[in-house]
């Protein structure tokens, strides 16, 4: 029997080139080697959203959408809406009981992004107990592997924490411990140069981008600013094109030498950056028309199909959730 | 179009004469004049009871049995139990975006009994949100009045609160403010004559006590210590026999001449237990023979009934919730 994997992502907008080099092209390899869930993290993204909703919501049949276009097969990846699984929140609301609050303030993530938020003395209850809520999601779905980021490692140590407490009170061996597995594809940096691309910071090329607008994209990128004129060498550390050029050309040794060349001297901006322009055209056009060609209807279906299958798996969890506590009394 | 209100309580064990004094009397009294809803709180029970899940989920039956034994009738109250309705679950999910944490340590009814509980710095998280799960509770049902003691009006508070937040943030009117009715009744003391009759204290008298334990428990009471000798003046104030003789004695007039016969001297403990012991036989004995014919069969049948009408005005709810939110998305 194959293993269950459970990713996804918060629905806070179109998924751009960053998604794709750290997580959705790892799930097109992954779909065939394990039983993998996709979970579209609505409920969680509200967590800090709930009062602009519509800016999660909106964006969830966008999400699908980018996930089938990147190659992302519905045939073989459950893909699911979190919203649409209430078990979910009823295992949350469990969970809540074997964690204590002191616990909560100590975990290293939570508390960077409370930072990072100003949330200050008003942190809402909901984004502080949001590790709890991601034990059920990862535990329900019996999940056994979990691709995360470094920052996220925190998060699977407090879902062990909740699985090992849990199967121990209630004498049960039935919710699963569940293995962080290390994207080895360092962050991809924004068009700016200075962070990682990301949509808040207006520096990500999206899936979903047109050819003008990824064209005006490369030609904003940051290279080497002290390399002005063309005949001078420029430096390849740094510069956003190539950084580009090593994740998205398909020859690593025409990079290699275009490298050298720039390097060298004699290698301009404009000629660089028209190559990368072509390959992320190479790249992008393909993935933009078959995501022009989903409709509604088609990822209505997708979604419903996924959720469905996904709630079933939520159900045995949940009654055996049920069960070892004793709340089931018909 | 009759109000809804909602009681409940807590299964951590049978109910006892303190219970009947405090509510179920005034349950019987109003289940004519509202849409009654009598809610066994399981879920919140194990909050503080969740490693030792047996206690809480063995007493729900009885609890039922306890309510239809003294007049709750499941033809016009609707008893449902907590955990067979997941919807609340999911709207504490929701509702917990809409507190914050300094809010929740604010509460003073939590904040009370986290000291008496003795928690200190593990206070489990299900625990500390369990006022964001009552708002759950009540508003899923549409209550608009809700009897409570008064160390409970600071969950009400929190609850308007939480409903006015979402209706403002969701552009909605949908979830209504409650109303807090304090009980007019005084607690019922145990018989120890120290503290509240309660099943913990072992001080309290159950619905379901056999003949003989009433009569020893009677004969247990605290009375005037004072009062050696029958010719000697005893005293009423504090008197747990006299307390018990005004809460269940059919006639007041008699209750007031055994006082006056008591204060002035000449009327010894043995009589007056003996006078409380018969009038608490002709009160209970019809309550437990009842109790005594109500198979499981039956109570599980009016608990799933109960349960699932409960259920069907939550899911009305809960979908009026999920479109102010905007997370339907089929």
């Amino acid at each position: 029997m194959k293993k269950k994997i459970l990713t996804g992502d918060r629905p806070s907008g179109k998924l751009h080139l960053g998604h794709y080099i750290g997580s959705l092209q790892n799930r097109v390899k992954l779909q065939n080697e394990f039983e993998q869930y996709v979970m579209i993290a609505d409920v969680q993204a509200l967590t800090d959203n709930f009062e602009n909703p519509s800016k999660i919501t909106e964006n969830v049949f966008e999400v699908a959408k980018d996930y089938l276009s990147v190659g992302i097969d519905p045939e073989v990846t459950t893909i699911l809406i979190q919203s649409q699984i209430p078990e979910i929140s009823e295992l949350t609301v469990y969970y809540l009981n074997l964690v204590t609050l002191g616990r909560l303030e100590r975990n290293p993530t939570v508390k960077s992004e409370i930072q990072q938020k100003g949330y200050d003395d008003s942190i809402p209850a909901g984004f502080f107990c949001y590790p709890v809520s991601q034990a059920a999601d990862i535990t329900i779905f019996q999940a056994e592997i979990v691709p995360v980021g470094e920052d996220q490692i925190p998060m699977i140590e407090q879902t062990n924490e909740i699985v090992r407490r849990f199967n121990r009170i209630y004498a049960v061996d039935y919710l699963k411990e569940c293995r962080a597995v290390l994207s080895k594809s360092p962050r991809l940096v924004g068009i700016d140069g200075k962070a990682k691309a990301s949509k808040s910071l207006g520096n990500a090329i999206f899936l979903s981008d047109t050819a003008q607008e990824i064209k005006n994209k490369v030609f904003q990128m940051y290279t080497d600013p002290g390399h002005i004129k063309i005949s001078t060498p420029g430096r390849v550390e740094g510069n956003v094109v190539f950084t580009y050029l090593d994740a998205f050309h398909p020859n690593t040794e025409e990079v290699n030498d275009l490298k050298i060349h720039y390097q060298r001297g004699g290698l301009g901006d404009t000629t660089i950056k028209n190559i990368l322009n072509e390959v992320l055209q190479d790249f992008l056009d393909p993935i933009r028309e078959k995501r022009a060609k989903y409709t509604e209807e088609y990822i209505s279906f997708v979604l419903k199909c996924g959720t469905l299958k996904a709630r079933s798996v939520a159900l045995k969890t949940i009654e055996q959730v049920r069960k070892a506590i004793g709340v089931n009394y018909f």
